[in-house]
């Protein structure tokens, strides 16, 4: 009787602490000394610092190779050393294109100039820098001087370069005016200058983030008539980073390319401008009204063209190198020195950039400061946590790409992962990421509080989810590209994560002169309250990496996710096929033709090749080893293992996510090699998952398509070789 | 082998004629008479005469009581009398307000007086008739002298009023402001009078017909910023007609309700605006930004308000009683004279009213002539042809509804059914009407050539169908309300057919002093091509109407068309239930509140009572006996009978929509009497089918509901014992 009680009291709160308590990859014990240190840690996060810090680092323009850039850069480098971190600068030399010439006019039927001007703003002292404030340009824009007449292309994405050619419009030899959104913005001058076009602008609709979506700065958060988005159209989906050294370190002696042989600088010119420019422009074309989709919110009617609207664009730039100011700050971990957490945000902006990317900046700074406490408490990590403040993101990620460049070998061995935040703002948490850490975030965020209702931030996001009649299930979404993660995950295969907080902080200053700290002030963060979460949440995380007894992956989540992708493609697939099927019926049911406005031009539209039934079953298979695997997976028994088989065991997982890389990289773009993620070809930013097979698919290439199939399939099965043997410690 | 012979020569042809090429209602015999004098009818329609009559008929305005409607009636007159009819002008005596006194100002926060001024076109001289332009108002509207806080509610439907009441705001003692459209323009006043507003002002919005959709009057069809459409705000889903006589005639002795009495004025003041009249009043609002699928196209945020604009609305009309001349002409059928197959368009106009309603009239009258030329020579029809140009429909069908509830006796005892065109323009056919009639149409319809591509009007039709995405199978809509048709199908259960041509004429002249002759010919059927197409549909339907030896009424597609209603409502009741169990457990998860910005209002939703399982038993198994009988119908048999049986027959089948209505009429609105086609009592025009049931579901009167199913079954079950009857012959 005494024995089976006492049984039961070891017993049940083992199993109960073990089932509800513990984080994932602690033991008990451990668990909860990091439960009591992450308190602690959450309670020293100061709003304060983060506003003194963000007017500290905003007060004049930062963009690269600027005064204000370097200085932000040693300032960062002094409190980190002041924190008790192993702090340097890294430098790379980089090129850097600045605007020398901005000529934008309407030559035909009117004329007009465009301004091209940075207004201030009363009451936003920032903004009435004058020079100091960076004209608005399209880093990475060639040099151009071309005179031709207008087309509307509405986003400039292939679904419009579609519709143009059902309308019977061709670009050819035009410029095209394309708005912001519904892409990156470097896809609209891409696809242009494949279509034939031989100039690009691109403009602020007040319909995306003017007054139609509210009131415009400074009387509300929205974009005025003055407002330009500045902005790389770099071609990223190529390979990021410095254009002349592509996937290599552009150190000061590098060899590099011939600027004019860069691939990734645009094809044609072009120039961002306002929507106070882009009126008289839009309302001097004639030709087709644009469909209803198309639509902006200017008080005109818009037509497409071409013409009678001509312009002329002439650009110049300065193509300089410059450098290039990464802060690398070292806390070396007590038990596993060699294994790194690391944690980046950029510091570079295109103008003052308070939101972008200051707001995360700071939440960063604040945490590594924490940290460094907790150190110098004798509660330092037992990885390394390694903070980086990133040089020359805007142009093209180009800062962390040249560091990852420089440092693969380390990485691949020592990094564990990696955690990037950008601008911040108040809402909802939204976090991306690979998705072995899907439970470990969900854990985090179920432990971080929301600042306005009180409830965990992952509550809050769920709640949201609901509300939009979605399911209510946290979930990472996947990661395309635009910020400073993708050298690490699509690259080099470091599993990483990027979040940040936001949509309840809408505005149009994103890239522009009125991205300052009155503004964020006023509309985005202004208690900081949201700074306080993502330190909370980023810090806890990496907190977590870096003393877990067992790297935190989970293979179920991820299965799941990855299984749903296949899904996915299948199911498009089948639609494709469907709907090609029907197409074909209606061109030859002379449909189109009879359901056409014979006073409109028509081009009738040809039958399509039919879409082939392609062979999946390598990646069926495959995922189906792979499901076993996962569901055998027992991380009760990994969490037992002691010494050097632990140590083996983390080292293994440290190099999974590798495992998902090819070598020979994604069709076209060797440089991004993960089979998993990557931002569009067409997308940019946009995420495309599984892409190799995807966007084969995507475009038709069925032949290719069954190749990738083969090369993905062969990828998941030395994945799942590699959980196996993971499996077998 | 020669009587085997013989046996297949008679039975073949009988067979494969029978199969293939009898008309619907016609024997072999009678189908080659009629196809050789429905080409004679085809070959002799003129777009000549509509074009030279459109000029005679709309070179001034002709609304109500006006010199030019007058002598529009009396030319018809003679026009008819000279085509051989037996025509006369029936004359109704009806309410018809003309504003007096119309002051719109904004008082506050800046002062605007509102133009409401008809503006002149260059190039086109019917606009520059000054003061013979009807000013422009809502017919119908109360006097009222009342100034408040403007409020904003979009479209002004009930989901605008749910969307306000979200968001905590509350029209009470307000005046609203909403946009034309998204439903009949009466519904806008009646909702904000039972939500408690005091004033109503309707304004045309630039993206609903102004220079978002296309260029505006003269350049293109749209409207352009000093357009304003008029229309009655009479409370049409009440009851149409004269508003002092519901139900009977307003004859020059009728008794009389008081004004201050008739139900069908509205309880607030209400007056349409130009979209240049609308932006100063939409800029004054402040307060919340109202949601992206309320805002317009000018070049404001739409703000909600209430206030800080404040609006001053005086109106004073004329209350006088007018004449309303109906022309009615006959043409004696040579078989069956007391057999009506009746045929309308009314001729009353806001202004000049070329395609609204005169594109119809003419080719009414076309019609008209070469049946009568037809009949001259000896090809008259067997049953009586009766056509009708109505006056005062713009008002609120007023001429056509005083006629038929002086005419019931006779129309219930004589009319076959009723076939009504308005407005007229270039595209496709489009169809409403009692769905046994759905067959006979569509062989109308393969048998009309569309002037553009030289198919039938039904292939034309079907590809558009299909290149939307939709099933591509010939269907008539369901008749809610909005042109003549309502009295005859509602009230008296004649059948009835509404049709016409567009989607190709698009423009913003509809109720404005832009619809004239000139615009009609450059926008909407320049060549009259349509008025001949539909001179031809409505013709033919006619001829075979009134010359068939059956009439062509087919069941089945009535009943898999019924069928498919009672599903939808069952459905519809499914959702409803499983959305109310959502929105509960997200009331109790207070998941709303979760999601909403904490610097926003935001209004508790509460728990909405959840819906109950309704008893459709009683629908399903009256569904269920119908289903049987129409697939026993032997219209083969039919065909067979002859003489007094045959006689009987078409009597029987005569009176049958009529048993599809109830006595009592819908709740709340005993005019209505049909059980299956009414318009909403919240929609205006917008249909609602098996409307008793449907809309107490809508409703959330679930004992209302459980009524209604009972009542409807019983008219179900009524008519199926009346199709049984007719079988039984």
């Amino acid at each position: 009787m005494l024995k089976k009680y006492l049984f039961c009291l070891v017993c049940i709160p083992f199993f109960s602490a073990s089932a509800q308590n513990d984080i994932m990859g602690f033991t008990t014990e451990h668990t909860t000394q990091e439960t009591s240190l992450e308190e602690t840690f959450k309670s020293k996060i100061s709003a304060q610092n983060m506003e003194e810090w963000m007017k500290i680092m905003t007060d004049r323009p930062h963009y690269v190779g600027t005064q204000k850039g370097k200085e932000n850069a040693e300032w960062m480098l002094k409190q980190f050393k002041s924190w008790g971190y192993d702090a340097q600068i890294d430098t790379y030399h980089v090129l850097f294109p600045y605007p020398k010439t901005r000529v934008l006019e309407l030559t035909a039927p009117t004329k007009y100039t465009a301004k091209l001007e940075a207004v201030p703003v009363e009451g936003d002292a920032y903004t009435q820098q004058g020079e100091a404030l960076l004209p608005s340009y399209n880093a990475f824009s060639k040099d151009g001087d071309v005179e031709a007449e207008l087309v509307y292309v509405n986003y400039g994405v292939p679904d419009d370069y579609k519709q143009l050619e059902k309308m019977g419009i061709d670009v050819k030899g035009k410029i095209v005016i394309a708005k912001y959104y519904g892409s990156w913005r470097g896809i609209k001058p891409k696809l242009a200058a494949e279509k034939g076009a031989i100039g690009c602008i691109i403009y602020s609709d007040p319909k995306d983030d003017g007054y139609v979506r509210g009131d415009v700065y400074p009387k509300g958060a929205f974009k005025n008539k003055t407002g330009v988005q500045r902005g790389s159209v770099m071609d990223m989906p190529l390979y990021p980073g410095d254009v002349l050294t592509p996937g290599y370190a552009a150190t000061k002696d590098a060899k590099r390319l011939d600027r004019k042989e860069a691939p990734t600088i645009t094809k044609i010119p072009v120039l961002p401008i306002s929507y106070e420019d882009a009126q008289p422009l839009l309302e001097a074309l004639e030709g087709q009204v644009a469909p209803s989709s198309w639509r902006g919110g200017l008080p005109i009617t818009y037509h497409i063209g071409p013409g009678p609207a001509k312009v002329h664009l002439k650009l110049e730039f300065n193509w300089d190198l410059k450098p290039a100011y990464d802060v690398i700050a070292k806390l070396k971990g007590s038990t596993y020195p060699d294994e790194w957490v690391m944690r980046g945000n950029h510091h570079d902006a295109w103008v003052h950039g308070a939101a972008d990317p200051i707001s995360g900046m700071v939440a960063l700074l604040e945490e590594a400061r924490v940290m460094g406490e907790l150190a110098k408490a004798g509660k330092g990590p037992k990885r390394s946590v390694v903070y980086c403040a990133w040089d020359a993101e805007e142009p093209g990620l180009i800062g962390s790409t040249e560091w990852v460049e420089d440092h693969q070998e380390d990485l691949k061995e020592k990094a564990v992962a990696y955690i990037n935040t950008d601008g911040n703002g108040r809402g909802f948490l939204g976090v991306g990421g690979s998705h072995m850490l899907q439970e470990m975030v969900k854990e985090v965020a179920q432990h971080v509080q929301d600042p306005q209702t009180g409830v965990s931030v992952a509550a809050r996001k769920i709640a949201e989810e609901q509300v939009d009649g979605k399911e209510g299930v946290f979930k990472l979404s996947a990661l395309g590209s635009g910020s400073d993660y993708t050298p690490f995950i699509q690259h080099t295969g470091v599993p990483s994560l990027n979040l940040g907080f936001g949509g309840e902080d809408s505005g149009g200053e994103y890239h522009t002169i009125f991205d300052t700290y009155t503004y964020y002030k006023r509309f985005k963060d202004p208690d900081f309250a949201y700074g306080v979460a993502l330190s909370q949440t980023a810090g806890i995380i990496t907190l977590r990496l870096a003393n877990a007894d067992i790297l935190p992956f989970e293979f179920k989540s991820w299965y799941t996710t990855v299984s749903g992708y296949l899904d996915e493609i299948m199911k498009e697939t089948e639609k494709m096929r469907k709907e090609t099927e029907k197409h074909n019926k209606l061109v030859a049911d002379n449909a189109y033709k009879l359901a056409s406005d014979p006073k409109e031009p028509f081009v009738a539209p040809k039958k399509e090749v039919e879409v082939p039934f392609m062979d999946f079953a390598p990646l069926q298979n495959a995922m189906s080893a792979l499901k076993e695997t996962v569901n055998n997976f027992d991380y009760k028994a990994m969490k037992e293992l002691t010494g050097a088989k632990k140590d083996k065991l983390n080292q293994q997982l440290m190099g999974l996510e590798q495992v998902l890389l090819n070598k020979d990289g994604l069709p076209r773009r060797p440089w991004f090699k993960h089979e998993i993620y990557a931002p569009g070809f067409y997308t940019g930013y946009g995420v495309k998952t599984l892409p190799g097979v995807r966007e084969a698919i995507e475009q038709k290439n069925w032949e290719e398509a069954q190749e990738q199939i083969k090369v993905l399939a062969e990828t998941l099965t030395a994945y799942n070789n590699a959980l196996k043997n993971v499996a077998a410690l």
